[in-house]
């Protein structure tokens, strides 16, 4: 099978096993009606072996996408087009079976239905191959310690476990979406001009069910028409998958920036090795960036490509995974909102609303897919440096406790003292660069105040501990993972969502 | 209990159960602040009594949402100006438990949540009286033939019983998503600062367990503050609703217009009814105009108000709940979208995805709940004129049974040349204004070839009978109300969506 | 030049001159390395005949999109792939001019402000196309009465001319936007890694305003890299055209129902000479409809191909560029709202909100071009059916014009004494299915009230006269034509979007 | 004047001059209503004083905006509840001029017109506050060396006076964009049931022009009511606000993060000030901590209220401001998709869209608004941290320099073997900490090979000078200020948007 051309700006957008080329879409719609040719040949409705012959022709690349295009300026879809050739191709009385029954939007929906199905599945793989990954952080991480942030500012102490279970979370449910929209939200399409399946007379929904069996899809009670839940389901599947998706690519690009530094990405990564490599001299690397020399002798320097390092710029270890993902995943939004908008079709079928909804409805198949795709790369590669985590803590001069020492001096003194005190001892500390423990052990006045209290320079210095002052997030990680196992035993399974 | 304050737009735009003004919200936050009291002391943290303390002072009619809001420009959101008011409204010890363990965040979702249950549950009951309507429609007007109709220009026929049976399949499908929605994807949000529920110790988990089980909100695995298909879910099943009677109500105003005139909505009901008032002379109505009459003397003549009635313009009745529901409608996708873009949130508090969300949720229930308010309005007063989807079909002179004539000549004489005699009638059917009947009958050469092949008048004409070109409608109307009724009955209910 | 492979779905959402395939956005990049060699040559920065040969070198079809593609997965975009592509191809000295000074940025943005030059003036082509078709329509039918319809409800009368003076003012509204963002709006990108072009040393802004002249691309102040109005602009401007043409094409829709039948698209035309040429026997068409019958002896019957007519369904006559206007038009807002989004980037180049336009960004262009090509084709085709709609109007029975015949009263009975008479009339009217005339002045009370207020059967018959109640349409008709035309002597043009 | 009650989340969404709360659209529909009186008294058509009378009586406090909602579900809008109100309030004749020859959408639809002037001025002053603020900065830090940061990663130097002439030119940008909404879109909307005026005869035209000058709006050729592009323009000039605001604002809560530190907010420089003054025992701050302790001795403890300081996180200055902006920015996109989407209206009188506009127009009015306002304090109150900067720039150890030292050594040593270097060098100064330089100057075979280039010492410290590698940062600062000036002249004004 030859490597799908993803185009110019594929690369990023168009990863994972989701196939919506133009190539793919007359696929689906070739199998649709091949489907149906064979349902009618079950069904008494046409010759024997015309299922098979119409089958047999109904391959993509002998048809010609272009000239199909051209044609629907003419008739509004390209369905007819590729009717009218396929009946070409197939010689004889099987060229009855061809289109029976069937209206192009059936052809076009169904069309939808099985890439859909592709679509869904290998996200589905793809993030579940992500959620092992986030899982295994949320495992291995359990202990390590990391400054929390909120509105972008340093907070209070968590653990790099609690926030890959959160990822988690969001990754699982996720994947719960893609499953059930797999599950129960596809369907075949087939009403025929509108919706009755009139040109088949008492045939029409034996044919259908037929069809749906043909084609492997769930065959609904009637025919879809102008009611597009479905396609709104597909869609916010792959939608939530972003959704769950953006927020953890977010932190990574600002956990990987250089003046946090608490992760590194694959990239980061691979050029750390790199820079290994040349600092040693590896022979194979030097080699390999002296054949680039060579071969460009009179163009600009140009290392050796590792994902996410500029030439130019040795300090540089872009996040790419996580770009892609948040370029994937902003796209989304403004094409989930105008497939919902079209919900609203006229009649029997609508003038303009359906048509509307083919191109975003591949695109967010496409988008959600590289997205999963490469969160997988994201989440496999993702190595947390626990030692800066720990040294951005230590920075932070114990004022991120201050909240605990305010409590554990309360029960001694009573709020209002006790947050006095901290106030007074953090604005100190902030003002002069000095830890908060020395400010409070070490200043007369506050130091006798604690003492009068009973507060003893080992409770504090307990209180100003990071590990300590953790709360619940151990817990919490053996729930999310919990719930991640859960989720695998599907004979098991709570209704999720 | 006050009816609400809808305020100005709030005839159309905020129907329905929803309640999202400023006093719910407030209410909501107080709750979840009283309910973490209550919380607190069931865990041992708070003396006895506190809970009923606090929530004995939690009512939103007590509070100055317009000072809230004010203090909200220093803090950037109103829960510490309200957490500061309440404590005040709490005398002794029970003040300690409020707002204890807790963030801004874990009140202002918990509060979303909360008026997420009730607008879920107002729209499915709303929704449940239109889908019930419309199992009405489908199974009352099973054998009403009409002209279907596609990209607005008329077709083949269909029924209005199958019509209303794919509307029915949409409003099953949005309830579903409703049911789920409320069971599956509501949760209390409880995790502090960081999402650690550090200031609590080791009791934080315990203390969110509780507080899940006094507001009657499932108790997540793990806080969810920057995890937020929650929101999206909820946010999504509003959108379903709103994408499933979009379609209902163009269809609505599409009928109901002045040439087609297929159906009335309970805005024509009732202006017919006004209009037989006053062609028979109807004493209390007159008295009504009357009244108004002397009471205006001076001013512009107004009617008695009948919905969609403009005073000045016998002819019109406005489809006013189909134009409501469109009305809403419109406003979702754009919402929906920025919820989903907002779900890119970072570290453990987002510095504005987060805030950005509280209106758009808002006004997302509201506007799911107006149209499914509205819905049941539309449906239960829509009235199907069979008359005039006889006559609209019978003006069209055959023309829609082409296809049919056309498929009981290819049986004789074969496509090409049965294509050929139906489309050569159906051109001078159109250019003269005959019936096609009349043109295939009575044109000697075209009667002479039908006679030829055995083609009897009565085989002709009873393919151009309407009532013989419905194929699968019956079966799809019963397949529809099947599965209508096997929702009802949950114990039975397959997993649908 | 080869036709464009517009896709399968081409035929419909790639219509008109925007190209913004794969193989455009190659050339455009290349034709901004190639401006940038020009550039550095002329600025003496690199050797003499460095920009020819460069030039000469940067033919889009030398390159592999699919294999800029695959890279782009390493580096996150496809310049770096592009420049070592092209470097290699630059034989000598010359190739130390290739992406001198650029970052990836500059090429990309810059390529997409010349793809989106030519989708400009291709869309102001289209348009004037259109409005000069629809300025023609209001003054040949300023006076074409017909029914004016709300909320798609009769009203009163307008006229067509009134109508498509509406229609003009909007596309005026967009063509001044589009030449606005052609004029105004375009501008290299050229700042280098952060925008500073340090590596061009004291260079850097003079070679900028060298690469907008060899471009023909305005020279901004300073790079745009996270100021991203002018992309905002550029769509916005596309976004006009859609939303100046989905009003249009949503009303020609809905007067070319069967049922309305006021307008007919070309396809109506052509379906209509089609029939006629049935009727009559017209040997060419006979001919082809025969050649295709032999061509699929086995096959369907398939008609002669015209636009908009489904084969078997001979009373259809679709108005597919009004439906493929609407299908573009629907993609539209949630692609803008993707860029308005993409506005918030980060530093001095964005993780991903700046990769998320590309696509959208390509797509708005696309689609707006498509749909001012297709308008081209709607309103130069559309066909009036003045008689039809003279019988519209006269089937309302006077009912449009109670109006007016209340006011006629008034003057004489007093505002409620004339509204309850002709409230009364017209409820009569509407009942029996008599003009209101009839029920006016055949009623002896109704009668003789109006001959004791003075009030002449002339007179009633005046005010249920259509064309007597235009009020300003005639003024409006003019004051839109003469906007129209200031619009075309630009010396003249007052500013006015 | 009262203060606006901004709401429960007003302080945050509902600041700046544009008020569109009900009491706003309800004055506006008044002021539309007696505009109209007026004009129809100057034009003739109602008796003298009745222009003053209705004035008079059009006070929005007069009316129940509720009971006018009420009513509205009879009517589709609250004009006609609106009218009838108002009608009553003016006794005699002059009631005969209440809402002549209008239209409900014709008062709507000028009253957002005049929200939307206010709007308009509001924001275009607010946003000239905040680029003189930005126009402030880029000047004064026009050599404030700072990292220049790509994809969130170090790079190379930039300034923080072209950073802030960049916010200039997107602020200038946005302000032209209001000034041209404001001058050349608005327009009274006028034209009765079907855009004809026919209830006033010949005098239609005429009274528009009148009704335009007495509301100081431009008079339109014609009647727009389902032309909507006005909307869509007003809408975009403040979706260009945010648009030029959300990356200003996303960089500040970049810089002001707690390990970049390189800008304070307002609220850093308030907090900064109240640590001090603890530190430093200032007696009135002291007081204010002790009058509010003792005020909750039994409640939580809570300091003084300062804007973005959350009371028990001494360590914490959340940007509020920056906070706001991207909170209100992210709710613009999907309103004014909605809008665009809304553009497509049928007839005379939309069913839906017109509807679906009143509630998003109105709140993109106000988030632009108030998204304005916050960036005045924003971009006032920023204070730059030169120590800061200066201090993240040499913790880079010269990485961000490698780029220009690799320039110097490729003219004596060719590209290649300047990068290979270079890139030798980086890599070990990454590796062990030490800066570039020592690692070139001070490994002998690097320093050897150099020395044999004839390189010196102070060429590479020169080249690691971030001061003399900042390109053409200065001339754009120029620039951009020079069209800042320009634009402030405007006699000399270019056309530039």
């Amino acid at each position: 099978m030859p490597e799908l051309d993803r185009g110019l700006f594929g690369g990023i957008f168009t990863r994972g096993g989701a196939d919506t080329s133009d190539a793919a879409w007359l696929q689906a719609m070739l199998d649709a009606e091949a489907g149906l040719a064979r349902a009618l040949e079950r069904a008494g409705l046409a010759p024997a072996g015309s299922g098979g012959e119409v089958t047999r022709a109904a391959i993509a690349a002998d048809f010609d996408a272009a000239e199909l295009g051209r044609i629907s300026t003419l008739t509004g879809n390209p369905v007819p087009g590729l009717v009218r050739a396929l009946t070409r191709k197939v010689a004889g009385p099987a060229a009855g079976a061809v289109h029976r029954g069937a209206a192009s939007q059936d052809i076009i929906d169904t069309a939808a239905m099985l890439l859909a199905r592709q679509a869904l599945e290998a996200a589905t793989a793809d993030l579940e191959a992500a959620a092992a990954a986030a899982a295994n952080l949320a495992s291995s991480h359990r202990g390590t310690v990391m400054i929390g942030r909120t509105l972008l500012q340093q907070a209070v102490p968590v653990t790099f476990g609690v926030v890959a279970a959160g990822w988690l979370a969001g990754l699982d449910a996720a994947i719960d979406g893609l499953r059930r929209a797999r599950e129960e939200r596809l369907a075949v399409q087939f009403g025929g001009a509108v919706g009755t399946l009139a040109s088949l007379g008492a045939d029409g929904a034996r044919v259908k069910a037929l069809l749906a069996r043909e084609l492997g899809l769930p065959d609904p009670p009637l025919p879809w028409h102008t009611e597009r839940l479905r396609i709104i389901d597909v869609a916010t599947a792959m939608a939530r998958v972003t959704a769950a998706l953006s927020p953890v690519a977010r932190n990574i690009t600002l956990l990987a920036q250089t003046e946090v530094a608490e992760v590194q990405t694959r990239a980061h990564a691979q050029a750390h090795a790199q820079v290994q490599a040349h600092a040693h001299g590896h022979a194979q690397v030097q080699a390999q960036v002296q054949a680039h020399g060579q071969a460009q002798a009179h163009g600009q320097a140009q290392a050796v490509p590792r994902r996410g390092a500029p030439s130019a710029m040795p300090n540089k270890a872009n996040p790419i995974a996580a770009v892609a993902i948040l370029g994937c995943a902003r796209q989304v939004p403004g094409l989930l909102a105008t497939l919902v908008a079209s919900a609203e079709q006229e009649h029997q079928r609508a003038a303009g609303a359906w048509h509307a909804e083919w191109q975003p409805f591949g695109d967010i198949l496409r988008l959600g897919g590289s997205a999963a795709a490469w969160a997988g790369d994201l989440l496999g590669g993702l190595q947390v440096d626990t030692a800066r985590c720990a040294a951005n803590l230590a920075a932070a001069g114990g004022l991120p406790l201050a909240e605990h020492v305010t409590a554990l001096l309360a029960t001694a003194l009573g709020g209002p003292q006790a947050h006095e005190i901290v106030a007074t001892a953090a604005a100190r500390a902030a003002a002069s660069g000095l830890p908060l423990r020395d400010v409070l052990l070490a200043a007369p006045e506050l130091e006798g105040r604690l003492r009068h209290a009973g507060i003893t320079a080992a409770q504090i210095e307990a209180a100003l501990d990071p590990a300590g002052y953790l709360g619940s997030s151990g817990e919490f990680v053996t729930a999310a993972l919990r719930a991640h196992e859960d989720r695998q035993a599907p004979q098991d399974r709570q209704p999720r969502w």
